[in-house]
């Protein structure tokens, strides 16, 4: 099979940390270029603007769009309106709207549009979405609680209402439940902390049911010691699945069945070259409208101020 | 034709002034009963709860939903699943992700189900859309402003999240410029004023672009002293389009070319009727999804305590 060609938009810490490393590792792609204002990785040629990248490598037949999350529209548009194949980190869009209309671009253009949900590619994903595909499920428990000094220092703007406070680790957990939940659910009852001199709030607490009644209870809070805590955990009439570490450790009834090292971006990328190759899109609008509807549904309550 | 045999759900303010004159003025309908734990409308027979009302009417071949938005989806979805048409009043739900639900199980029921925007119906809503459909949009200007102790008096339930403060007229607005422009837009910046005492937004000041970039600025205000601004300029190269009075009045660069009395839910119950008729559905979730991307993406400046 043929290379993809494919360049970087924004050169962050997700970029050094995951991206470049899975490039790397990947046959499936080679990297050509990047585009950002501030930052390159000098081994490639490095633009200023996503434009100028297209317009000096035509034979570009991909991006991946790791901006800050407000300007993945308009990269996004760039890069489609010039017939090039995109990967939209997570969360995909500062809107729904926005997205929405990316995804009517694409299929217009023939494009792959691809919203990366990453957690979705955490080892042990695929095994707890089968086991749970046939199970009567009696409630469901998601915990997604982490320091915010250990694990975002000085990222300022996840404090602004598109940085989505803890919402940013949450729509984590929000994007792996409702891949391995048989059943679409929705909000009940939302509670947001918002400390006093920020934005988005340091904690939620939700309640959803999905279509039978099932009650779906999720804990997200910034406000915990080290370690972090990102389990899932479903009651069903079979057994209690606990799905540990972020999605690497799959536990039965406290039987372990699985635990793997966090292999993500790898995962990604090659569905990414996948929906490329089939032609296809894959851009799930689920996690991020839950967030939107907690934002709408929600009660607000301010807490302390936030300093880090 | 047939009549259609209709139940009310929810039987308040809004069933009172609209939906029963609506209903006693059409030849398409019968109005069969209501369902309502607390209020009922005599000359029929009114029921504590729809699942009651539905046993005692197998000949109710649709509903309307006019109960408080946090209510709506539980209660559409029993008549759904007994194979019942359904109307939702504004908004369709309390979150967008089970308006999505409802969507699907009115598909796979094979009823209908229908969103209804009453703002869509006024008068000059068709005429502006029309004459817009062909010309070069430059700028847009949503002013929707009124007085909230005048138009919502004794409504605590809408500085409740669900309640959407400004965003319940606001989303009317919405609503007519979803119908009327030709292309989709989507948020570039919201600011929304939330009084200290309450949970919704008494102010709110957004900016959208469309496809081609063109801003649409909208100005949603309850501190507005009588008489209300309801209002939609849009800028062409052709002149400009003002819709006044909710819809009511259509101007040409201050040429009257249209001014008539409201009449939205006579023509939004014959649009009904011809869904049904159809088995069709009419779910336009742009108005709603507009909504929770402000709420996602918006600044939020604390103002005044509201006291009524």
């Amino acid at each position: 099979m043929s290379v993809i060609n494919i360049g970087l938009v924004g050169v962050g810490k997700i970029v050094s940390d995951q991206h470049l490393p899975a490039l790397a590792g990947s046959r499936d792609y080679e990297l050509v270029a990047t585009a950002d204002p501030h930052a390159r990785h000098a081994p490639v040629p490095g633009y200023a603007a996503l434009g100028e990248m297209l317009e000096a490598h035509p034979e570009l037949e991909a991006v991946a769009i790791c901006t800050p999350t407000h300007l993945r529209y308009s990269q996004a548009r760039i890069a489609l309106e010039q017939g090039r194949s995109v990967l939209l980190e997570k969360p995909p869009g500062a809107t729904l709207s926005e997205v929405e209309d990316l995804v009517e671009l694409a299929e217009r253009q023939g494009c792959t549009l691809f919203a990366a949900w990453h957690s979705r590619f955490a080892p042990a994903v695929a095994e707890a979405r089968e086991w749970l595909r046939n199970k009567a499920i009696t409630r469901v428990e998601i915990d997604w609680r982490e320091d915010v000094r250990v694990w975002h220092p000085g990222q300022a703007w996840i404090w602004e209402p598109t940085g989505m406070g803890v919402f940013d680790p949450g729509i984590n957990a929000l994007s792996i439940a409702t891949e391995i939940l048989p059943r679409a659910f929705f909000l009940r009852d939302a509670r947001l902390w918002v400390p006093s001199n920020c934005q988005a709030p340091i904690a939620a607490a939700l309640t959803f049911t999905d279509t039978e009644g099932t009650p779906i209870v999720a804990d997200f809070d910034f406000r915990q010691p080290s370690p972090p805590i990102w389990s899932i955990h479903v009651e069903t009439e079979a057994g209690r699945l606990s799905l540990l570490r972020g999605g690497c450790r799959l536990e039965l009834d406290g039987q372990c069945l699985l635990d793997a090292e966090e292999r993500e971006y790898p995962g990604l990328y090659a569905r990414f070259a996948e929906l490329i190759r089939q032609r296809r899109s894959d851009v799930d609008l689920a996690p991020l409208r839950h967030v939107a509807d907690a934002c709408l549904a929600a009660w607000r309550e301010p807490t302390e101020p936030f300093i880090e």
